[in-house]
């Protein structure tokens, strides 16, 4: 049986599960969510790289990313921080599609597959 | 070619696709869908352990989880279930979003990914 | 490091990335999102057929689609396309919920992962 590695266990979800070549994250909100989607976005997008870093990788390895945009009209403002931030030439398959969040401070939120490397 | 196995292949979808070592399943909804969303939530996990072990799993093999609530509203009621069942330091990752599913009947649903064991 | 290929990489994603034995694979609309549910999906699903033989592979080889229609109500008009198209005895785990898509233009959205194989 191969082993399953897991980052930040809750009594809900694991933030990051890693098996195999593949690691599966949680859908990530904006921790402090104050400001608008492109700012929110922004936070998501830094609190990811940061949990890749602790996998032992970086956003050249995401291979999917699912963004639910609470209103799918600030869909070009999300479009402003994700650009700024891909990986040129590294981009993973994307999905994005409007969906009420846990909260309603919440404007939108990304869940990424990447590649395993280090941890394997 | 790596071989692919399914349980309960109908016209539309299988139940569960094992390929390589991970499982993916298809999104479950309650099959007696009555009651609130604690209870949907309880029977689909329910129905969620017979198909893990089906595939010679259980739930501490999960890697992913994405809840879809009708209600986001119930977000609290769904988690008292699910933390109920979760398997205690083996969470997997998970994201949860509001969605209207396929009737109106059904308040929540749940879709998982879990790492393949006996049947590889 | 195993390697990651893509294929049509933009500025915001990719429309598939193979890593290891997995396809991953960007939400597909219509590129031509005209007509009722039906024929989107129709269309749809061709467009995927065209990805998976550029990545070496056909829809017998899919592990998993989720389903994203902007009305859920027209649920039953997007499984007449699915099951004429669906390769019998092969099908994908699925997931289908309602949300509303990048554009109002777009009635239905699918996102698939598949086998990988040639191009491993």
């Amino acid at each position: 049986m191969m082993e399953i590695k897991r980052l930040e266990v809750g009594p809900r979800m694991s933030q990051a599960v890693i098996h195999g070549d593949k690691i599966y994250f949680s859908g990530q909100v904006s921790s402090e969510p104050v400001g608008d989607v492109k700012g929110q976005t922004t936070a998501i997008l830094k609190q990811i790289d940061g949990l890749l870093a602790r996998c032992g990788t970086n956003k050249a390895g995401l291979l999917s990313a699912n963004i639910y945009l609470a209103d799918i009209n600030t869909f070009s403002q999300m479009n402003e921080a994700w650009e700024s931030w891909a990986a040129e030439g590294a981009l993973p398959a994307r999905t994005t599609v409007e969906a009420k969040l846990a909260g309603p401070e919440y404007l939108v939120e990304i869940t990424v597959i990447a590649a395993s490397q280090a941890l394997q």
